[in-house]
């Protein structure tokens, strides 16, 4: 981790001072938030508040600060950077990026909206969409702006660039039936960095230029619970630092940015069961739904909690995708080739978290991998079926079925690509567990708090709370499930956490 | 409808005399709660205030009274009854209930807590399903006791009973693969009067009790907002009567149990996207998350709000059964003799919304029926395919390998039980549209409030909400998606209604 997104050397107490223990004792109560009149006094005050350091928090803080505001940005660990810099650090973007542009790559806002609000999951939010659509291409230059380092490169590989290429197809975006859907384009922008470091290297960036505008960031203060005035106004947050909790008064907006809720199990047996059986809590060490719970506890409505991104990471390798998915009924469900995020939400939410993956002696996995474990080999596909008590006949009748049309380049069930289609026919025959159980399938949450397309946070009467303001994966935003191309989160948090920073930056007591 | 669940003859103005347009205007604010220190005067005060007439508030108001609290009901429509009113009336209860023993149907405690636990949602709720398999014998009992009429006979057809018998397999118990992890028994607990308004008589007798205790019931009084002190504690209500705004005091405990919010198409389409495309939004007029929202409002964790009872009812009659289900692939995904809330499950959740009912001349449908249509009539299944545009030869293949295992009275896939199990031969064969959004879909909500066992409401801390109780589909209870038995939804409305409001008896001012 560089200097950049670790702790500053600006003491916790100095940055804090003025803070003794007023507010004490009143959280322990019992309540989701407390009223104004318990705090006996403030022991600081901050124009906006913005709770969370990932992409979402930053960028939130970086343009409530161009607006103007004091701004304090507050950290639970120790490091900065959240989720976001776990992740790849790309940020769907289209319609004819400057990086596109560059590159000669042909794209459009339409049909980039159409991918977004066709392939996902039903019934998205379309307001929240069009808009990061028709802005995807300012937003792009935003980000040039705050530093992060892009190359004019291009790979036409799947998944993640290990080079330092900054363009690639990100999503689902060539597997059926997207590409009947819309046109595609590469559309994943990410830092041009060899390895998978993107995340640091854009949270570097963003933090860096959080803090040469003023920003002021401090780590290891976690926010507890939200107070409120008795018309229902935020007034500030109870934190705690070093175990004892102090009250920050806000003037302008509080902006709950602090992530998901994948490392919270009781909130995900309760709201997500689906996750809770995938292996890989993936996601910040703190990810335990803090801020959806201190909005839920203001009367906020949390929209889509059920949903998430299920990762099944069958490729790289691409060769493995000549193989076929099949799922406790010895059927194939899907195209192969789909992206991650879909082949997993299919798994994990529709097949009872079961699959398996098999392969022929040229599509199997050529390397040690321990991602996936063979639970079946033989030689004949009829001995697979049975080793896993398919139904009897079914998976050879699937294997049938599917080599006659592929030997002819057709998959008339799932429209596999011709790159990955051929019949399956050299023995070894192996059989992968691709269970949310037993394989390696990572997983975080989508769920959150139901906001304005500015972050305004609303409550269970499609109102307004007024002061409170959120983003990233403290709300439902663009990513629903299936999760169709990575980027959508990322690129979500930083252009709707711009958004709110604005937003709470003018705030109620403007 | 009889006398007993219309209004009484009471005056609305006159059981609410003293209420004065004292608590006006501050529901404009646009708050999703009141500050206590708003009202300036109460217009009325009571013990326990029971907000929804179904099921579950009535019988919360039946136990509070019993507890001796003054209890006073209220019901936005001019009709009493709720959504229970239009059920079928069916209670799922278990154990060796009095009904049961006297029809010397063998059953137990364990079978039939591993029916609900094992067979319907994943993590379903394991303290409420103990609790109410424990309690099923007491419970029955107890409509007993009110004064619901059952009468000792049993019926082994499928589907609500059309003549006065009192117990049914209400569920999918002997469907594979409920039956191998649960030993079957007729579960369903019927009002034993021919037809079916079995929820009208349920109805009725509870109502009738209500009354005779002392309950005071008051219908087209809709409650807006809850009221709360400043320490989180409910005080009241603000109501609307004629238009104009009331608040009610309230000194123990507030139920909500208002029903879900199958009416409500903003939230349907937020929380349950995939109820949205249901074709028949089934239940009370003003099934319109109330009572949700309300708790929302204070605070209050709403769970599995993407959930619900989604219904495709192929049967009765039974041998359209011996047909088969396929999805847009051709492919069969489940056993056709499942009940109608598992099949609707699968279609609505796990198969975007679309399938087919493919018969042949011995088990298409000898009636006219307008619930599904016929979208493909051919004497060959490849006729079939190409008119649905199923993928090459997929159709074919299904049935050729259902009809080669059932002429052997096997069905590898599904295990289809013996009666139903024929192969398709007889021309011609038709394809009835399963789709949610083109046959009869009737569909309802699941998702609510988080509560404890007794009904008291949980913040998202998971602390109570004190004064506050919540029941039936208010609350995220017993039944989950899928939904795997009728009763199961009564059952819990009555169960927990009960716990409900003896909790709320007792109250804060005990």
């Amino acid at each position: 981790m560089t200097k950049d997104i670790t702790e500053t050397g600006v003491t916790r107490r100095g940055l804090l001072r003025g803070l003794t223990a007023t507010a004490a004792a009143t959280v322990a109560a019992g309540a989701a938030a407390l009223p104004s009149s318990a705090i006996k006094a403030w022991d600081m005050h901050t124009g906006v508040l913005v709770i969370g350091s990932g992409a979402a928090g930053v960028s939130a803080a970086i343009e409530a600060r161009m607006a103007g505001a004091n701004v304090l940005l507050i950290e639970s660990l120790s490091q900065f950077g959240g989720s976001s810099a776990m992740s790849g650090g790309v940020v769907y973007a289209g319609g004819g990026t400057a990086l596109q542009r560059a590159l000669k790559v042909e794209d459009s806002v339409e049909q980039m909206y159409r991918f977004i609000s066709l392939v996902g999951g039903v019934h998205p939010p379309l307001d929240k969409i069009q808009l990061y659509c028709e802005g995807s291409v300012e937003h792009f230059d935003w980000l040039l702006a705050q530093g992060i380092p892009y190359t004019d490169k291009l790979t036409l590989a799947k998944g993640l660039p290990m080079g330092d290429e900054s363009l690639y197809f990100s999503g689902t975006e060539q597997a059926w039936p997207a590409r009947e859907l819309a046109v595609p384009a590469p559309r994943g922008h990410v830092p041009g960095i060899d390895g998978m470091n993107g995340g640091r290297r854009l949270m570097q960036a963003l933090l860096s230029q959080a803090r040469a505008l003023g920003v002021k960031l401090q780590g290891r203060v976690r926010a507890q619970r939200l107070v409120t005035e008795s018309d229902g106004r935020i007034a500030g947050v109870i934190v705690t630092l070093d175990g004892e909790e102090r009250a920050i008064a806000v003037r302008r907006g509080v902006v709950l940015a602090c992530g998901g809720f994948i490392h919270n199990r009781a909130m995900l047996r309760r709201y997500a069961p689906q996750l809770y059986d995938c292996s890989v809590p993936w996601g910040n060490a703190d990810d335990h739904g803090d801020g959806i719970n201190m909005g839920i506890g203001v009367g906020a409505a949390a929209l889509r909690m059920n949903e998430g991104f299920a990762i099944a990471p069958i490729y790289p390798p691409e060769y493995v995708l000549s193989g076929i998915l099949v799922n406790a009924s010895g059927q194939r469900f899907i195209s192969e080739e789909s992206y991650h995020g879909v082949l997993g939400d299919a798994i994990a939410y529709h097949q009872q978290g079961r699959a398996w993956l098999i392969t022929d002696r040229d599509s199997s996995f050529t390397f040690h991998q321990d991602n996936f474990l063979p639970v079946a080999e033989a030689n004949t596909i009829g001995d697979i079926a049975a080793q896993l008590a398919f139904p009897r006949g079914a998976l050879q009748h699937t294997v049938a079925y599917y080599n006659l049309h592929a030997a002819n380049g057709e998959d008339p069930m799932f429209r596999k690509s011709r790159a990955y289609l051929r019949p399956l026919q050299g023995p070894p025959y192996t059989a992968w567990d691709l269970s949310t159980a037993q394989a390696f399938f990572p997983a975080h949450t989508f769920g959150g708090l139901h906001t304005t397309v500015d972050g305004e946070v609303l409550n269970s009467f499609d109102d307004t709370i007024p002061g409170l303001y959120a983003a990233g994966r403290n709300t439902a935003g663009i990513p629903t499930a299936p999760y169709i191309a990575s980027g959508l989160s990322v690129g979500d948090c930083t252009f709707f956490g711009r958004r709110a920073g604005r937003a709470a930056a003018v705030g109620v007591a403007a």
